[in-house]
């Protein structure tokens, strides 16, 4: 459907519309995937160890979500402001990643939004790529 | 991918799990293609006959947004909350696609972003069906 | 801020100027400290006891400022969907405000988020009140 | 209050408490401020000539929102993340008061959002400094 939508839009995306497509179809993956992590975390028994996960699966949900946002407006676009907000959002996927990676054995959830945070980071880093 | 998240939660939903990631899945949808149609829609030539519709754009991704969020989350969740969110939501989704469909001849955009509102509307309806 | 912002608007508030711009302010502070106190909250030591203030503290911060964003619009603003919003972040804020008072003794952050969630909820209380 | 919650929080911060408390009232102020020029802008007999204005207000509403809650939470706080959000959001804020400053003899939403953002800008900047 983000294909068809951006498709639709009288401004033409400042890179390839199937790259654009692919990292905001992650983001939205990514952010909903640490969002569910976060709460399955706190729900679970070793909570205690679990806190530094939930607080970058909170960040990352967040970033992850304004990164779309600003991804997917093409009028005003800044080159300076998509590029730099790409790039903290490669960050926070890359944190969040390596942290649910280390409960992936133990915790399904972390080892699916782990997944999720590693498509995410490299559709980001596609995108970059493509901004030049 | 939402209900294998889902499913690795420590927490049982409050309704079937297939439902929920319906709505979460809708709601996904529908706040991207809102925030895709706005910015379209302050693209467009006639963007002064396309002001009401940009507004409902804009309120019902954010009420999209924190509806989903509300609705991931099981650890201290509260009926009363939930529902009254999601009743938000319905009404958000009923007032935003009224208003793309009045422009869906015109704009593929108010087309294609009037029908995610509609799936979303009926989602959280089934939702607060299943929530009784 | 807030009531020199609205005044500069070229579309009159659906409610009193000094009403809204009350609900604005408590809407910002009481997000900020419920995000504030489910990060404290996740830190002590106890945060097995505290999972429930975590979650509704997440919640309430995303409601109130989704609710924000709905109230600051005036373009194709919809009562419908405006006053079902606020009827949410009433009862966000009074399911999150009755839990942290239940820690206000112990944790001084849920002590003042408390505080907070009640001060919003009246302001959403008035407001709705006002929408009539 | 940012300053009581931030002193109630069982994790010490990255930097200073009144430099972290500064930038958090900063960044609430110029996202509610965008969003509300962003309405304003739209409302405007002249909004063809304002789209660059809302496009770019929506984007700083967005990542100021977002870097507030990287900058809030002290568990699981990475650094990474934390500077590139806060660059982020120095851009955006940046372009959005360079935009508004355009039209800020015209509008007067236009020139406190200006003003908002400068101090938004600065306040982050003397974050990053102090994050070193």
């Amino acid at each position: 459907m983000n294909l068809e939508m951006i498709r639709s839009h009288p401004v033409a995306t400042a890179v390839d519309a199937t790259v654009l497509a692919n990292a905001l179809e992650a983001l939205a993956e990514c952010s909903q995937a640490c969002t569910t992590c976060a709460d399955a975390c706190l729900a679970e028994d070793m909570v205690s160890e679990l806190r530094a996960c939930i607080g970058l699966n909170l960040a990352c949900a967040d970033v992850c979500a304004a990164t779309a946002r600003v991804l997917t407006r093409q009028v005003g676009r800044d080159t300076a402001v998509v590029t730099a907000q790409v790039a903290a959002c490669v960050a926070a996927c890359s944190a969040c990643g390596s942290e649910c990676e280390r409960h992936a054995d133990m915790h399904e959830h972390c080892r699916v939004c782990a997944e999720s945070c590693r498509r995410c980071e490299q559709a980001c880093t596609d995108l970059l790529t493509a901004l030049g």
